[in-house]
């Protein structure tokens, strides 16, 4: 197996139905941090985040007749959204297992990219039942968020854009939730990297995978009480895998701490991320001393946020 | 003179001081307007708008000795701002007249950038009379936010790097205040355009250009309830001389519809934009039949905006 070759079919093959989306740069953050900061902009991505890479990529190894038969997946969140749109613009069916507490916008987001939704009740036992059941009914091929080769092979393009313009980055940082994008970040920087490190972020609330790294085994998040609602899950045994030998460390930030660097970003670089990408330029501030000077990808991973309900 | 040598002068003056801001499309938008409309991103201008294109020239275009001696305006808006940045670029000083109402904000962003602040009642004639005692007292060149060549000049580098990327547009839509900006665009169109008309942008609330049009006399706001504060101001007799020649006609929206198109850029294109930029795709969206299978730039004049008080 050749990871960086992996990674070069992934991206061609995805490559019609993604945006290479820009790398943007602000002298006021520089400053503010001590480092050259690179953010590469998955929020301009399609359905406005990274998640439709691996997405698209997943679905594109499917066999003709597994393609024909759908996909299903359960979700609440990008994911859910991101193989909606993926699968419809291959021309396939996707099912979409959603808890019935999941707000309306969701739904109506998913059914906007043409997902079929399955409601359930709103507990992990009834999502993965309901979703069994559509595999065994529709012949339905299951695809996790995350936890899927070929989901973070697609990820991964997001490191390999990066590289391929800022080649000489010292340090890449993530924000890390199931660990499928920082993954597919640690693969392309194996491949395309030169002397460059990943380094993880992580709010303090949900440090299942500092916690992971820490005691040599999966572990579970006890709450959820976090902004950066695309971080609540755990790692995977494939992520964690990845992450345990490919991931230098991860830096915890608190809830504060998200939220002014989510403001900071909108104010000074005019864009809208949400919370789960602002993890990663918290830790930066928060860890000065580990970035001064240094050249620093941050990968802001998504923009969905309800604009009606900010946090500030 | 020669106003296309005049543009391309202006722009290599200025090109050391500003951003050349990116153009970004959005399928989803399109898809709603039925047009393809290519959006200059002066959002991402330094400090925000693009009156830091207009202020730059001016300033450049003094002689030693006036530049040795300082520049004053008075502004409680992106004009104050701009010019204090511009000024501190080049190393001279800016006498800034605000009212003395205006908010702290503001006021922390001109220091911020090196202005020196003068406050004063908050009416026009005080306005006047203390920058008039500045220009007496240090010797201070005025310089108008809006009604001035040398501004629209600069502004005019706008259009261009517009022009220069997507050469075959058949309309420029652009918010009108001042008139400063659609009278830079309308110069840069007859000289970079070709069948390109120029089409304006305000709120009802503040019409003074469209019923200047109208009477062929400039005309005055009586109220100024609007969100879109950048668009409050009425034009000035070179301004109106300009938009009198050269733009094809205004169209007006009302509040909702602009409250309505910012939301729909921060949620459609995941960037930031203030009130004034949203009311020319308010105009497009209102429209739509002038607008139908066209190719329409529409100018974003501007991202500052207090993310702790938004209209939705």
């Amino acid at each position: 197996m050749d990871v960086k070759e992996d990674i070069i079919s992934a991206h061609r093959r995805i490559k019609p139905y993604i945006h290479h989306t820009p790398v943007i740069t602000s002298q006021a953050l520089n400053k503010m941090a001590g480092a050259e900061l690179f953010f590469k902009c998955e929020n301009f991505q399609k359905m406005g985040a990274f998640k439709m890479r691996g997405a698209t990529h997943a679905l594109l190894q499917l066999s003709a007749e597994q393609q024909q038969k759908g996909v299903v997946t359960h979700s609440s969140g990008n994911f859910a959204q991101a193989l909606a749109l993926a699968a419809q613009n291959i021309g396939i069916k996707a099912y979409i297992v959603m808890p019935k507490d999941a707000p309306d916008v969701k739904k109506k987001a998913v059914q906007g990219y043409g997902g079929i939704i399955t409601e359930c009740e709103p507990t992990l036992t009834a999502r993965e039942t309901t979703a069994q059941q559509i595999q065994k009914e529709k012949g339905a091929t299951f695809v996790h968020p995350y936890n899927d080769y070929n989901v973070i092979l697609g990820n991964a393009s997001t490191g390999k854009e990066l590289l391929e313009k800022h080649s000489d980055l010292d340090i890449i940082i993530v924000p890390i939730g199931g660990g499928g994008l920082i993954s597919g970040i640690a693969l392309s920087v194996l491949s395309f990297g030169s002397n460059c490190t990943v380094v993880g972020a992580e709010p303090f609330a949900v440090d299942d995978a500092y916690r992971s790294l820490e005691s040599g085994e999966i572990e579970q998040n006890t709450s959820i009480d976090t902004i950066a609602d695309g971080l609540k899950t755990s790692l995977g045994d494939i992520t964690f895998n990845i992450i345990k030998h490919h991931v230098e460390k991860i830096i915890r930030v608190n809830e504060e701490e998200i939220i002014e660097a989510m403001r900071l970003i909108w104010e000074r670089m005019k864009i809208i991320i949400e919370p789960s990408s602002a993890v990663a330029l918290a830790a930066v501030l928060k860890s000065k001393s580990e970035f001064t000077n240094k050249k620093v990808g941050v990968i802001l991973s998504g923009g969905n946020v309800d604009v009606l309900n900010l946090p500030f």
